[in-house]
């Protein structure tokens, strides 16, 4: 077994040949990627049913099964989401400004790939070939650090991968996986100073910051979303009670899905009974403050539940006096994630877009199209909600740096 | 005293009245802290002395203590670089995209302020005025760690400043100065997480290596530059002579200058000698490998030699036998901060300059244009040697994020 330095030291030699490597070389290799996926479905099935034995025998939930499992659709889907980043434009030389100062000097800022791009990450094995996909694309070498109960599937699917990258004559160790899936290389590869450009943790809270609290190379945080749906007294009902439901139901396990609803108190009594019987008729449970546990039988909200992340059918509600409270209330128990406000104020829309600090804000929206496939991304490696270098949905530019490029003739500084 | 928390948290409350304000008021409060610092030259200068007479007694080196002196002249340039920065475009509000999704959804990525930036820095007091200059124009607090030589005098800045805040509205806060300068204030710094956005070391690399290994707020490093000037087979000896002196001894003791040159071998023989005479004319003193040695009699270098940024009038020479020797051994011991070639080959210069990774790559120009004010940026809070968020100069957009505005009507995810 390689040492996580290794792996990151293999990379890193690797790089360079992935950030010259042109756009059509890149994309030869993500359609080889894809090839032999495809034509490796037996070899990975296998691999699979070991982790999945595993996992039966530790009797792990039905959900976390489900997300471990791969099926020859599931494969076919993932060996396709690396042909659909064929199609996406390529950051790598774009020239971001360019501009000729007074002594002649041209000055050009470029992107050019990051170099290598580690990932720690849990429980899916599609998050292997999806990063090692982004990464080829925007000419970066990549380290993944997956789950210990996917090791096997990911070692098959990484393996795959590294041979059609040297299928096409790009450097196999450009897809480094670290085969220790103990809490020690997560550390090791924070310390991987000069070798890993950026890490990127994917995955619960806890996971983010043990990595925060451990690295030594800089980390965009990703996922952690506490996410909130203000209804304003200036709000169409109807229109707050879709919104609601959709945010907190439509898919309740990821980062983008409402935990917390927030009511202008003008509006609690017509609202909150509709939007509580339509939630409720989605399976969804309602704790919440003294108004809401008045109103619709709500169970009484914890303080904790205010800061809970549920990612689950349950939805924290309470009753605010002003537009002022709501704010004041997201800002002390927000994620900097996804907020939206329900109104037809404009000045309310205006103050909440300006006023909330998140990665995005909605108006009239549901928080769920935070996401790089709903902004037109085309893929996503994860959702920043740090301020540094990336916020909100991550793609392949956010993948890149800039370089500046100065062509002169003997110019000095006089 | 207050703690180091104290004062991040006081920033932090103070953060969105200055991320609100317009750019009318940000200008008038740039106006007013400048006319505050013209009308305290006494208050300053007495605090200054204090901070002068600690740093004799210490027995501190000349150029320390010139880089710790404040005259009235260098005071009334400090003010004028804070009434430079009203001319300045506002970065926050700005669009940097905008679409509209199929489904009608108003996407928008705004420019807004980081929040609350954090600096740690050395020496110069200037530094106190120029950082919570950019602070305020960019819409962000600030809490500034100076150094223990420069504490009185950047107490006397710091109150001024606060004062002049306040005078026009803004919350003084916004600008918080830690009094602590002992090295555990840095440590307390790196883990204020919540509270500051970015932190910014500036000065020695021991300095920066030490608020990395501390910190677990995300860091822009900047300035340590082991920069090298490479003159290849087809350069014009000339030209190559002009951009080394000037590389070295226009400002030696800034990031930016040369600290290796690397000579082909082709030319080493009428180039050596020409350089060397040149740059002993300006005081430099010259080691080198075994072919400068015997060429133009360089003292023998040390491997360290290779790493080390001299800040100084020395120069390592080394002579390569290629461009791949001169590419290898810059990828070896640059720092990615500014790295030159000189050639009349277009295809040495295109090989250079997509291959050398570094903030900047030069071409026939010399390293010392590697600065905010050259690149028209007006004004920079340091030059980032990291690939995230900023790379090369750092203006007032790199003090910036951005924050997506999405507006509907009542859109939900199908």
């Amino acid at each position: 077994m390689s040492s996580v330095r290794d792996v990151c030291a293999a990379a890193k030699a690797a790089a360079p040949a992935l950030a010259g490597a042109s756009t059509l070389t890149k994309n030869a290799a993500l359609q080889g990627m894809a090839a032999a996926l495809d034509g490796a479905h037996a070899t990975v099935l296998a691999a699979n049913e070991k982790d999945l034995a595993a996992a039966r025998a530790d009797g792990v939930s039905p959900a976390l099964l489900d997300r471990l499992t791969l099926t020859p659709e599931r494969l076919a889907a993932i060996a396709n989401a690396l042909r659909d980043l064929m199609a996406l434009t390529d950051p790598v030389g774009q020239v971001v400004r360019g501009f000729t100062l007074p002594n002649g000097l041209d000055v050009r800022q470029v992107r050019v790939p990051l170099g290598v791009v580690a990932m720690v990450y849990e429980g899916r094995p599609n998050v292997t070939v999806d990063a090692a996909g982004l990464a080829v694309k925007s000419g970066n070498a990549c380290v993944l650090r997956g789950s210990s109960s996917a090791i096997h599937s990911n070692t098959a699917l990484a393996d795959i991968l590294r041979a059609a990258l040297a299928a096409r004559g790009l450097p196999p160790d450009a897809i480094g996986l670290i085969a220790d899936t103990g809490r020690e290389s997560v550390k090791e590869l924070g310390r991987a100073r000069g070798l890993v450009d950026l890490l990127i943790p994917r995955g619960g809270a806890g996971l983010i910051a043990a990595v925060i609290a451990d690295s030594q190379i800089p980390v965009v945080e990703t996922g952690v979303g506490n996410c909130h749906v203000y209804v304003d007294a200036a709000a169409d009902l109807d229109t707050a009670r879709a919104i609601t439901v959709n945010a907190k139901v439509h898919r309740p396990s990821v980062c983008n899905a409402a935990e917390t609803l927030l009511v202008h108190r003008a509006v609690a009594e017509p609202f909150l009974p509709a939007v509580a019987a339509a939630l409720r008729a989605q399976g969804v449970e309602i704790v919440g403050d003294q108004t809401a546990q008045d109103l619709v039988g709500a169970a009484p909200a914890a303080d904790e539940d205010w800061d809970t992340e549920y990612l689950d059918l349950r939805l924290a509600v309470r009753v605010v006096d002003d537009l002022d409270a709501a704010l004041d209330h997201i800002a002390r128990h927000g994620t900097l994630h996804t907020e939206a406000i329900v109104t037809e104020d404009r000045t309310a829309a205006r103050r909440f877009t300006a006023e909330v600090d998140a990665a995005a804000v909605m108006v009239n929206a549901s928080t769920r199209f935070t996401d790089g496939g709903e902004f037109g991304f085309g893929a996503e490696i994860g959702i920043s909600t740090q301020k540094l270098h990336a916020r909100g949905p991550m793609g392949l530019t956010e993948l890149t740096t800039t370089k500046y490029i100065v062509e002169g003739d003997g110019q000095v500084r006089i």
